[in-house]
C-alpha cells in the first residue's frame, strides 16, 4: 500500500485565515479532514504534518523514510525562498516527491529553490492542486 | 457548455518519437484520441491544435475567442522560451489560461515566459499533466 | 512619389478589441482607413500589412524594397521583444525605418530590440502616433 | 487655453553648435521663435525655459505648475541619465509630460530615467519632434 | 489599550555580550526592564519575545494576532537576512510593523529583506531606536 | 549648545501639496515652526534650510562646518538617489549625520547613496520621523 | 549513401543582395547552383531548404528525419539569436548537426543558441565554409 | 586543556546513510565514537552537537562560549547555504571556527556563507576531514 | 598662445581642510598660486574656476569655448560619479580634456564617467598630478 | 609562396595522449606529418610552433610576422579563456587569423577571447578542422 | 610506492619574506626540508618543484605523469585566479589533485578556478595544510 | 640615490610596429635610450626591463628588491587584464608603484586589475608618460 507524507510548510497552519484573497478561505482542518477523505478512497495512507520551523520539516521527513513512506508531497510555502537544508533532505531520502503551492508562484515572481528535484509541480490551482 | 482549446506549441506533433525518454511514447494521435474521451466525459467541448508556427497560434487563439471557446490549455514546449507575441495575445483574449509542460521544466533549468500569466501550471506529471 | 510600407506586428488585427483601456476603441480597419486618405492627401503611397508571423513581415519587406518602397514605418508589437531576424532584415534592405508603439513602451519596462536601428521612435501617443 | 511649459535641458543652450552632425544646425534661438510661431498658430500659450541646472529645471515647474500651466514638454537632454530629483518632481506635479529627444536615444545606447512617467516619447527625429 | 509584540531576533538574547563596540553594553535583561517601564509610562501594553528560531518567532506572531494584539515591533536581528518566512507571516497576519536594527545596516551593506513591508524602519542609534 | 542644520533636499519645499497620500498635508513652512520650537524646548540651536540644487547643499553645509554647527540632519529627499557629490561633502565635513525620509524607501525600493555614510537612518514615519 | 539536409534560415534567401559587404555578392541560387555540383563530385545527396520562418524550418527538419536524411547542415541566420524552438526540434531528431555562419559572428557580438548542440560550427568563412 | 564544541549541521544525523556514494557508508554514531577517541589521545576535550534547526545550533554555540569552551569545530552542510544568523553567532562569541565538508563543495558549486569567517576551511576529503 | 582653462569639481574650494590624509595640506588657494606661476612659466594662459554646481561648469565650459580656450583640464571629483550633462558638453566643445585626481581612483573602486573622453588620465599624484 | 604559422598553444603537445575521448587518438607527432605533407600539397610553406607559455607564443608570432610570414593559424587551447596578451599581439602584428578547435567549445561553454579578432572559426571537427 | 609532486606556484619562492602577517615567517627552504622529512616518515617519495610560470608547471604535471607520479598536491598561489590552462592539464593528466592554501582564500574574497577539479582542498591553516 | 625598475609587459618590445596609431613611432630601443639620458639627468638610476612572460617580470621584481631597488614603474601592457600573479607579486615586495599606460585605458574600455594597488596611474599620455 501506498504511504504518503504531505508536508505543509511555514505559514500553512494559519490557511484559510491569512490572506483568503490569494489563499481561498478552507482552514487547515477542514482541508485536512478532506484529503484524508480522499486518500482513503483512492488507497493510499496519508499523514499530514504542519510546521512553521524547517528543521521539523527535515526531521519528519527522515523519521517517514525510516518508517517505510514511499512518497512525499510537500508545500514549501515559507521554505519555498530559501529552503536549501529542506532540499539536501529531500535528495538524501531520495522519495519522489511533488511539490504543491496554492498561488501561482509564477505570478508572484517567486522561485521555488526546491522545485527542481520534484518529480512535478502543481502551482496556482487553489486547494484543488492538492487532490 | 464549457468550451476549451488546447493549443499543442512547436515539436509536439512529434511527441511519442521525440526523446521518449523525457516525452514518453504515447503519440500525439494517441494523446488527442485520450484526451477527447476524457472530455466528452467530464462534459467539455474540447478543440486541439497543433501547430509549430507561434504566429499561427496566436491567429487560432484570437479565432477561438470569436468562436466562444472559454478556456485555453496550452503546451506551449518550442514557444515556452521567448514566446513574448503569444504572451501578448493570451492578455488581449484575457482567457483563463492553463500551462502544461510534459517533463519538470524546473529541473531542466527552463524559464517559461507565459507561466506568470497562467491561472495556474502543472508541469512534471507526463501526459497525466492534461487529465 | 514616397512609397512606404506599414507594417502592423503580431496581435495588432484585433486592435479595438484587445485591452481597449490600453490600445483604445479604434479597429484596424477604421485605422487602415483613416491611415490611407491621410497618405492620400499628403501624397505618399502607403500600403499597409498585418502579419502575426515575424517570417511573414521579413518576406514583405524584402518584396516592398525590391517593388521600390523608400520608407519603412512598423509597429513592431509582439516582435518587439525577441524580433531579431527582423532585426537583421531591416538592416539588410538599409530603409529609413520608423518605430511605433501605441502605449508608451517605457511605462511597460518593455525593451524593443528594433529601436536601434531606427531612425526615430514615437510611444504612448496612441494611434495618433501614426500620423 | 492650453498653457504649455517647454524645458530645454543641460546642453541644449548650444544648439547648432554643439556637433552639428547631431543636432543639426537650427540655434536654440531660431528654434524658440519657430515654435512660439507654431504654438501661436495652434493655439497654445508656449513658455521656453532653458537650463542647464536640475534644480532650477524642478523650481521652474513648481513655479509653472502653480501658475495654471497644464502641460509639460522636456527635452532632459544632459538630465536624462541621472535626473532622479526632475522625476519626482514631475510625479509631484502631475502635468502630463512629453519627453523629446532630437537624436535617437536608443540608437546611442542611452536609457532616459524619465521616459517610464511620460505620457509618450519621440526621439529622433530632430527639431521636428517638438512640433 | 494599544497591546505591542516585541520580537527580539537570532542573536539578541546575548546583547550587551556579543561585540559591544557595534551593539553597546545593555544587557537584553536591562533592555526588557527600560522598555517595559517606557511601555508602562505611555500606555502601552508590551509583550517581549526572544527567539534564535524563526520558525518560533512565525507562531508567537501568530499567537499575538490571534490574541488581540495589535501593532508588531521587531529587530529581526539574524532573520533580516533570509527572513522570507516570517516576511510571508508578518503579510498574513497584517499588523502594522515597524523594524528597529541596533546598528546602521545601511553602513555594514545588509539588505533586509522584511523592510519593504514595514511601516518604518529606525536603525543606527542604538536601543535608543527601541524608545 | 548644540547646533543643528537641517537639510530639506529637492522637492521639499512643495511638501503638502506634493502627493499628500505619500507625503502628508504639513506644509514646508508648518513643518519648519513646529521644528523650531521642538528644538527650543529641547535645548538645540536648529537652522533650515530647503535647496533643489545639490551644489547649495554642499555648500551650505561647508558654510555651517565652518560657523560651528555639529550636526547634520537631512532629508535628501531628490538627492537620495545619485547624491555623490554630497556624499564626499558629509564624508569631508565629518559632522554626524543623521538621514530622514518621510515615507518608506525599502517600500519604495529606493537605494539611498548617502544611508551608509549616516550615524542612523529613520524612514517611514512621515514628519514625526523628524522629532 | 549520405543524405544531408541544408537549410538556410531567415534572411538567406536575399544573398548577394543584402549588405555584400558583409555576406559577399554571390546570390543564392549560384550559391545551391554550386554546392548541389559539389555534393554530386563527393558523392553526397543534398537538399536545400530556404526559410525566413522558424515553424517551416522545424517541419523540414522532421519531414527529413523520416525521409532517411541523416545529416542537418543549417545557417541559422535570423534563428541564431533566439531559435530555441529550433533547438528543442534538432535535439529530438538527433542528427548531427553542423552550423554554418558566412560572418563570424564572434567578431559582430553574436552569441548562437544552437551552437553548443552542434557537432561542430564554421564561422567567418564566406561562403566556404559551406564546402 | 582545550576545549572543542563540534557543530554537526542540518543532514548529518542521517550520515552513513543518506547518499553513500558521497558521504560515505560510516555512520553518525561511528564518527562520534571515533572522533572522542581521537581527541582523547591528542587531550582535547571533545563535545559534539547533532541538529536540524538553525536556531539550536546558534543556542549551543552561545552556551559553549559560556562554558568555556574555545574552539569551535562545524560542519554547517545545510545551513551552509544560507546560515546568516549562524555567522552573526559565530562573530558575536569570536571563537576560533574551523569549517569542515564532507564532500567538495568547489565541485559541486556551492558556495559558503561562512567559510569568509572561518580560520580554514577543509573540504572534499571525506571524514579524514575532521581529524 | 595656449590658453588652457581649469575646472575644480565640487568639494575641491575646501581643498587642505577636507580629509587632508587622502588630499594633502595644500589650501585651494595656495594651489591656484603655484599653479598660475608655474603656467606662467611654461608660457600657458590659464584660468581657473571652482563650483560646486555641475549646470554652471557646464556653462563655463561653453564659455571659454566661445572665448578662444583651446584646452580643458579638470578635477571633476563630486561630479566623478555621475556627471552625464557635463560628459555631454566636453564632447560638445571637443576641446582636448585631461582628467586629474589627486588620490588614486582605482584604489577607492570609484569609476569616472568621463574618463574614457579624456586625452589622459593622471591619478593618484597628489596635487603633483596638475603640474 | 604563402607562409602560414600555425601556434599550438598550452597542453597540445600531449595530443593523444590527454582525454582521447574529447581530442582523438592523433598524436602531435603524427598530425605534425600530416600537416605537413597536406601543407606541401597544397603549396603552403608551414611551419608549426608547439608551446605552454603565452609569452613565448607572442615571441614566436613576432618573429614569423618579421620573417615574412602571411598567415596566421593558431589553436589556442589553454589560452582559450585568457589569452589576453596573445590577443593584443595578433591585432599588432595584423597578420590573418584563423582560429581551431578540437572539440566544439560551444558545447563546452567556453568563450574564446582571441574569437573576435579572427578571420574564421571551426570548432568541433576533430583534427579534420586543420585541413 | 607512493610518488607525488608538489607545485609551489607564482610568489611561494618568496615565502617567508612576502608579507609575513599572511604567510608566516618560514621560507620556502625551511618548508621544503621540512616537508621532505615528513615525506620520508609517511613513506611517500614527494619532489617539490617551484615556478612563476604557469606554462612550467604545466610541462612539470606532464613530465611527472610520464615518470609515474601518482598524486598532485598544488598550492596554485598566483595561478589561482586565472590558471585555465592548468586547470586544463589537470584534467588531461588525470592525476588526484589536492589544492592547498596558507591563507583562507574565503576570507580573502578569491575564487580558485582550479579547486571544483579537486579532490579536496585545504585553506587557511599556514604552512600546516601541507602536512 | 634612488633605484627604479621599469619594467615593460607583454608587446612592448614591439614599440613603433605595432599599431603606430595608437602606440606611435618611437621603437623600444629609442625610447630606452631617450628614458636612461632622462633618468640620469633627474638622477635616478634606472634599470629596464621588457619581457612577454608575466613569470618573469615577477622574478625580475623579486631580483630588484633584494639588489636595494627602492620604485617600480610598469606598463603591464598585456599583464593590465588578467596579471593577478603579478599584482601579488608586487603586494609582497611592498615597491611604490607607478602604472603607464601610452593610450587611454579608460577609452579602450580596458579595466586594469593592477590599477588599485598603484601609487597613482597615468594613461593616455603617449611615451611622456614615462617622464
Amino acid at each position: 500500500m501506498h504511504r504518503v507524507l504531505l508536508v505543509q510548510g511555514a505559514n500553512l497552519s494559519y490557511l484559510g485565515k491569512r490572506e483568503p484573497e490569494i489563499y481561498g478561505v478552507t482552514s487547515a482542518e477542514e482541508l485536512n479532514k478532506m484529503l484524508l477523505q480522499h486518500a482513503d478512497i483512492i488507497g493510499i495512507q496519508l499523514e499530514i504534518f504542519y510546521t512553521n520551523l524547517e528543521g521539523e520539516a527535515i526531521e519528519r521527513i527522515y523519521k517517514a523514510k525510516e518508517e517505510g513512506v514511499n512518497g512525499l508531497v510537500m508545500n514549501p510555502s515559507g521554505f519555498t525562498y530559501a529552503g536549501y537544508a529542506l532540499r539536501d533532505c529531500i535528495l538524501a531520502v531520495s522519495l519522489p516527491y511533488v511539490e504543491i503551492h496554492i498561488s501561482n508562484i509564477h505570478k508572484r515572481k517567486i522561485t521555488s529553490v526546491l522545485a527542481d528535484i520534484a518529480v512535478g509541480v502543481i502551482t496556482g490551482f487553489g486547494i484543488d492542486g492538492y487532490f
